[in-house]
């Protein structure tokens, strides 16, 4: 959790959109790669933009991802993102990565971009082609607006319920600085559906090294900080743009608001994380889990996910069962440090556990805690000063359901 | 798999059980602890036996384990193995390691041993004190037998749907040599259930060290390799004795029958590891994951483990879904080192993936394939000589609906 400091005043834009930030359009439609919903987005900057990006740590990187990397590893500077949604281009061999790079083609033409000023990205099925005419009609088709980025936000979903976005804004050297995402997630209904999409956008001046360094440190706490099961998709990618339209002083660790900006872009990305973790398959409710005392931060979040990851806590959460014992399996199975005699559990408020035995507790109050939106679960480890959390949903028949039966 | 060369002429004893090795006995009767099964068993060698034994790697030891490790530490004999389901004794506190040592103590009195020849294990709900009367009532009642193993075989069960138990014999120095074991597996439809007792007799005579490095080497390649749902129990536990009956030459590693010797003691435990993973809760179905052509048999086993344990991969096989992108999934996101373009996945002999995108294959006959009580995944990496095979069972609604709604 991120305790918003008033020193740095961060401010969360209600309706904020990724083109919040100065200098940002985007455009999404239904180029006929689904049914009938839109599949085919364009971000794009009004000049060549800073950009960091992390990316899947699967062994099958899917040719997109390939192709993003080349681009920005050639000049350190983007301008525009071209995504569909459908078919992922992942396990296509040589011709998915010759599509991958008309994808970038077909957009660098348009706009008389370079082709390395272009990044790609695909979700949805994989082992499938790319329907490249179609992918085609997206790019002559697309229509670019500053106002309305919800069409870009809807195209890169697949199955998500909702459409997940984020925004928040802070002052600095007297200039109001945004910070915008949009985000898909975890759907998967349909077969071999490919992840997790992040694309966050700012008018903040900063190159790229250290867009990336703020990056790292933000993904570590908040995107690698959530489980749906357990799984990584080949096309997992979070791509940030920073267009420098805000004339501040070029952000570094020796900026005085450097820490400022680094926890917006945190907070971007843990709300959007959250966002994800919340609309995860078949789930009915965000877990959140923090974890204090432990001996590092990196042990806390160890035990934070371990926590939220296991399928007893998970299915004991949808159950409304305030098992303090699965806490406690999945505390003890982590990799983390920790003593039994010195741990306590909680449900919300509520101590459920401590000293190596299980603590009377209401469990009215616990049926309530429990039953709401977001349960929450704290643990002290009482080993040292390190804390962390993560986020995950529950364990529903739904889940079982979607990923069991897709093709019946 | 064990392949059961000629050369070792190891034999399978139908309806064995852990009192087929000469000199053991056992019985088991019900104390009080359930409601009407049996909960109270002793397994008695009628010599000191040589003893083995591993332990769950959870941070959270139960008290038995504390004591039975305490026994087997002081001089490296045991004589007899008390158990009770229903209550783990575990996150119990003092109370429960005195409780623990009470009932060690009470077989140690009753049968005229020391102390340290006893072992104690318990298998249930966490989190609650032993009764003691019970516990006694058992201890002064349980009656021995040579014949009927069957009492001791149900009073270790919890929620598992039948009793798990293998047998095997092999020929060493002119005489026969009988591997047993019995387990109880991975039901936990009660609260806090914890997971896996396994218990091993054999007449061979072995020291303890020996038969330490045969139990490794047989556990890492077993139970090691079956997972239900990556959860770790407070309680698991595999005791082997040797009680040296059969006058063999002593076996060591220098011993020419000692890979005979070691294959037998693997197959009995890949016997019930099999049989656990089977009987996990809400199953329908063993998977059974084989990987060849890995760098190590070590990073073998990690990829083997890693699909069998993939959520997404249980829910498919569940659903009867030759979905091999779930395969991948699971494969990329392990810790072995794997190159996409070189892996070969079969559903049974079929090839569905191959050289980085998918194989065409007779839908009807994966089906087939996947409608079967075996699941078999074999997969190719084709990058060294390890190889290794792992166990699972599919995710079904009664996992859910099991370990969501015990309370309800």
């Amino acid at each position: 959790m991120i305790q918003i400091t008033d020193a740095h005043k961060i401010s969360k834009v209600e309706n904020g959109t990724l083109t919040s930030p100065k200098g940002f359009m985007s455009g999404g439609l239904h180029c006929g790669l689904r049914r009938a919903k839109k599949d085919y987005g364009l971000l794009m900057s009004v000049q060549p933009a800073s950009v960091a990006a992390v990316y899947t740590q699967s062994h099958f990187q899917a040719p997109p991802l390939k192709v993003t990397q080349e681009s920005i590893a050639s000049c350190n500077k983007i301008q525009a993102i071209a995504v569909n949604s459908a078919i992922a281009n992942a396990c296509t061999g040589k011709e998915g990565l010759e599509n991958a790079y008309k994808m970038r083609e077909l957009i660098a033409e348009r706009y008389e971009l370079p082709a390395d000023h272009v990044a790609v990205a695909s979700t949805g099925v994989i082992g499938q082609q790319l329907e490249m005419d179609k992918i085609e009609y997206g790019s002559q088709n697309v229509q670019l607006s500053k106002e309305n980025a919800h069409d870009f936000q809807q195209a890169i979903l697949t199955t998500d319920t909702c459409e997940k976005s984020a925004c928040y804004q802070i002052e600095i050297d007297g200039e109001t600085v945004t910070v915008a995402g949009a985000a898909k997630g975890s759907g998967m209904i349909h077969p071999n559906m490919a992840t997790m999409l992040g694309f966050i956008t700012t008018d903040a001046a900063i190159g790229s090294t250290h867009l990336q360094t703020a990056l790292s440190l933000s993904i570590e706490k908040t995107f690698n900080q959530i489980t749906v099961d357990g799984e990584t998709s080949t096309n997992d990618m979070v791509l940030t743009m920073a267009n420098g339209t805000v004339e501040n002083n070029p952000l570094s660790p020796e900026h005085p608001q450097w820490s400022a900006f680094q926890e917006t872009l945190q907070l971007v990305c843990e709300d959007l994380a959250k966002k994800i973790a919340k609309d995860g398959e078949g789930a009915t409710k965000l877990i959140e889990v923090n974890v204090t005392g432990a001996h590092t931060n990196e042990e806390a979040r160890i035990v934070a996910k371990k926590v939220v990851g296991s399928s007893l806590v998970k299915t004991a959460v949808y159950g409304v069962d305030a098992n303090w014992g699965r806490i406690v399996g999945a505390i003890g199975h982590s990799e983390a440090k920790v003593d039994a005699e010195h741990c306590k559990i909680y449900i919300e408020s509520q101590l459920v556990f401590s000293d190596g035995t299980p603590s009377p507790f209401s469990e009215k109050q616990a049926e309530e805690d429990m039953s709401k939106e977001t349960v929450t679960i704290n643990i002290e480890l009482q080993e040292g000063t390190g804390s962390g959390t993560a986020w995950g949903c529950d364990l529903t028949y739904d889940y079982v359901k979607i990923n069991a039966s897709y093709r019946t």
